[in-house]
């Protein structure tokens, strides 16, 4: 995520990018440079070094050289140039890159600037549709082509170290030349870059893709390709745990479960209009045997509409709900395809209601609740973003409609005492919308959830109900989604949890461990098993011939939440001193118990969705 | 389902089609033939009257022709002409759609014969390699070419009836001419047709499109494109229903559900096999931001390997067993697709088992218990059709294997007390099979479930296990699938059940029925409403203004298997006298029942998935 460049931070962490590719010119004089923007915590900069590959090995190096540049303290010196003398200066200094960006410039002023995505790439957009002039900023020997802003001088930047280096293709795109992106973080503080690196370390034991592999959850193979997971028995246990809580959830409020094929003619998407929107982001399908035009579906509104217009509906029967939790397929590149977080089999949790005016804060109050049950039992802090319609003539529907919607999602948000922000301007052009933040367990913020108004999709496909004088209205849609993406919620949750699930998402819940492998005890351990499943409960046998000890490791390394030990002692006692998985427990010493009771008090803890042992 | 001529109804089916193509010269002089193949219960005939559009009206006409012809008892004579003849005649006698044949034949023999289906389509082949001579049959002044054989005369082919006329492309290539198709259907006696007629009759009200509507079950659209079904909240509790159910029966034996994409890399198909085998019939998905090339799934086995080589896996861990429901998609004609009995999208019940060669019985055991239980449940009658290898070198795997193979699914059929018949020569290359046919409630068989070894995919896909001996060896492969594909399973028992679902698949299980629409009647009701879903009973009210004796049959068309009145009486007594679905009891007088037992009693018959009411 690109940040803007409008806060002290993000101006000087952009003035450190200008000081690395400074010491990047004097290293290595022959640099071409790219951008080199603004991200999360840090900066990169693009450069194409020919043959020469940077290392982790070149930090130090490149950190000292900044460090004298940032001693130097040297002013940044904002100049202009028209656009011609620009491409000049690029042509002379060597820097096709450059050249490239201020001829797409010329050749169309801001429209294809913003097409192309060069204002987010660090570079600048003067005056509103044709660009006449372009700044440069110069601090000692260096200048680059920029928008600004940046410091007074090298010497106000604060804290920062150089992270990494990566591949990265001129402009995103596979087709043109691979540059090496180096990233850097920076911050006002020492305090603050300290306690950032420890997050990131941290975070590295979390990673999800690590954790995916070691709790064998989910799989991937370069036959199947990119962005393309496959989820093993305990992957999918977390998988349909979470969904099929996501729909009770909604069930609960009259949501039903439909379902629909995972592709369609694009006629569909033509009516929708995402068609001539998003043609270029579908995976297309060919038929061999007709010749239908196919789509693989991104989402499921269109064809949800379809079931409801299969019926005649009255102003009684609204709102109508529906829930499906299903795939879509969106054509991601692949470069930015990564473990669970960005995939190209997106499973969402969606929802539909198609209601009146008069409903909306019902319906919104309804998911709101929904959302926060969820997240409160997941034990992830939420905040709500609230967006309503800006200036302008991009929006469609009646505004009469959107002002009273407006009101009614803040009521709703209000009545639900949720931590909110209102953003004017960030709605959809067909109507206003909640998105759901959520914080981590080592302070990330996460967008997970989203309800979204819709007055333009139902007058598009025509819909329509019976209003109480015998009329015909046409209906609001409301999208929404809990966890967002199942698949991307999963990156967030296994990182969140470092993997140590509640006994109701565990996969394994219970572990049984024998003490040594006499037929009498497997035979008791597997009466026990038998008993655990009659409860309901995911439990397995480690009847290997470890030691003890080493089993007890094992369903700690596999992080199960509950496991006994079975022995003379429980054979003859029918009693078990069942093991606490750390973060579930407050209590140090274990305490005997039945092991019916046992399992009742697990099979319990499990249909409740707590986080924490009762025992 | 083309049937083989090898059998005297078939003989006489196909004699017919020549008799009625007699009589359309007769009285179209200019009629131009395609093929009459013999059918399922009858035989049609395709032909292009140019103009001329044949109806319904026209059959007694031609019946009328037919049995004159019939009457006169007309000799079948065989006669041969070389193919060079044989093109000649096609001309002299304007028939260009034989000739087309007559050329393809001539141009590459037999093996050019079988891959466009002409031998199927009802023309012929002479000799193995080389296609010198072809035979015709002639009766009175008709002669058509044709492999024969055919009745002796024209007087010895039982009681037919012309049923429709439809369109058919030549060929079934929608780019060919349309022609026109006129089907009958033929018996050995009166008494069989009246009875096949009726049983259509019987069909006809029971059709699952018509059902599927009336019941509102499922959704198809223009814009979605054919084949492609939608799932509204009635017929996803079916689809839900029925999953979970055969879920459960194969969970209880070990399978653990697991998930996969429904797309990948064609390098998947390619490792397997199926990409030389099945190429043209995937459905090709179009990545715009890359280059991959990708294919929509139909089937799951080569995903489910890469979950299973994830891993190291020992003797000990084996049977390793996936299940998944999923939807698989296949590039279908649209020409034959209809409602659900053949669609594109493909939800399979499927399962995988991996295990080693002294395990295939159990495990086959395993799944013939399962399909047992499911199919008694539904109320259907099994059959199995036990497939073994035949001589010749076209089946891969090691031969001792295969016997010991067969022999253990044999045994396993035997313990199972199953109905069954062998088949030498008709099991896949890879493995041998076993086939269930079910039979419905008007006498149709339908195959259903499928258990499928496969000694080739484990072996194509390098997949290991560790031995006892510490060897690596290659486990089996065993496929299977207890509804098969849900979208086909639901077109059969919809119309084996006429719609009357039994109480665990109902959608709406409980309907309340209010006499009046009082504020305390309708309050009455909505608690008798939240309490039934406390029971997770699918109840819902009807409070409209209509009649009592209206409302009762709109729950009878709406096949509702419960449904109670709501009166002053019951709201006095807290008391009712539930109206049982005719189908689900036998006694004519109903009896009160207290709510919260009644409840009780419903949830319980839900639970146990029985067919008739215990009340």
């Amino acid at each position: 995520m690109i940040e803007h460049h409008n806060d002290g931070l993000s101006v000087m962490r952009h003035s450190l990018a200008h000081i690395m590719a400074t010491t990047i010119q004097h290293i290595w004089p022959n640099a071409k440079f790219g951008v080199g923007p603004v991200v999360e915590n840090g900066f990169y900069y693009d450069v194409d070094l020919g043959e020469t590959k940077i290392s982790d090995n070149d930090f130090q190096r490149i950190e000292t050289e900044m460090k004298k540049i940032i001693d130097l303290d040297q002013p940044f010196n904002r100049t202009e140039k028209l656009i011609e003398e620009a491409i000049e200066w690029a042509k002379n200094t060597e820097q096709p890159y450059k050249a490239e960006l201020l001829n797409d410039l010329k050749r169309a002023g801001t429209t294809v600037a913003k097409d192309l995505d060069i204002a987010e790439l660090g570079t600048i957009v003067e005056g509103d549709a044709k660009v006449e002039t372009v700044s440069f900023y110069t601090n000692g020997d260096f200048t680059d082509l920029c928008r600004g802003p940046h410091v007074v001088s090298t010497g106000k930047v604060g804290v920062f170290k150089l992270m990494r280096v990566s591949g990265a293709y001129w402009r995103g795109n596979e087709n043109n030349a691979q540059m090496q992106r180096i990233y850097g973080v920076a911050f006002a503080t020492k305090e603050e870059l300290v306690h950032h690196l420890e997050m990131l370390e941290e975070a590295k034991k979390r990673d999800h893709r690590k954790l995916g592999q070691e709790l064998d959850l989910f799989v991937f193979s370069d036959m199947v390709g990119s962005g393309l997971p496959m989820f093993t028995p305990q992957g999918t246990i977390l998988r349909d745990q979470l969904a099929c809580f996501s729909n009770e959830l909604r069930e609960a409020y009259g949501y039903q479960k439909v379902w629909v094929p995972h592709m369609t003619k694009r006629d569909l998407y033509e009516a929708s209009g995402h068609w001539a929107k998003f043609g270029d982001e579908l995976f297309m399908v060919k038929s061999q045997e007709t010749s239908d035009e196919l789509v693989l579906k991104p989402m499921n509104c269109p064809h949800h509409t379809r079931i409801y217009a299969n019926k005649q509906r009255s102003y009684r029967d609204l709102p109508v709900r529906y829930l499906e939790t299903t795939t879509v397929y969106r054509d991601e590149k692949t470069g930015e395809l990564g473990g669970l977080s960005r995939v190209r089999s997106i499973t969402q949790d969606d929802s539909h209601a198609f209601c009146r005016e008069d409903q909306i804060e019902d319906e919104i109050n309804n998911l709101l609740s929904a959302a926060q049950v969820l997240y409160s039992t997941i034990d992830m802090k939420l905040k709500v973003r609230l967006s309503y319609r800006g200036d302008g003539d991009t929006y469609l529907g009646d505004e009469k409609l959107w002002k009273s919607a407006q009101e009614q999602l803040k009521r709703a948000i209000l009545s639900n005492k949720l931590d909110y922000f209102e953003a004017e301007g960030e709605a959809a052009f067909y109507g206003p919308k909640i998105d759901f933040m959520a914080t981590d367990a080592i302070g990330r913020e996460h967008q997970v959830a989203t309800v979204q108004l819709d007055f333009v999709m139902p007058e598009r496909f025509k819909l329509e109900y019976v209003a109480e004088d015998g009329s015909l209205k046409t209906p609001i849609m409301i999208h929404s989604a809990l966890l967002g993406s199942i698949e991307r919620f999963l990156s967030v949750y296994i990182e969140h949890t470092a993997g140590r699930f509640p006994i109701w998402l565990a996969p394994e819940q219970l572990r049984l461990i024998t003490v040594n492998q006499e037929e009498k005890t497997i035979q008791f351990a597997n009466s026990v098993l038998e008993k655990a499943k009659e409860y309901d409960i995911r439990a397995t046998i480690d009847n290997g011939n470890e030691s003890v000890g080493k089993k007890i490791r094992s369903a700690e390394v596999w992080k199960v939440p509950y496991s006994i030990v079975i022995g003379e002692k429980e054979i003859e006692s029918g009693m078990v001193t069942p093991r606490i998985r750390s973060d579930m427990t407050v209590a140090n010493e274990h305490s005997e118990h039945e092991i019916e009771n046992f399992f009742r008090t697990i099979a319990n803890e499990a249909k409740s969705r707590i986080n924490k042992s009762s025992l």
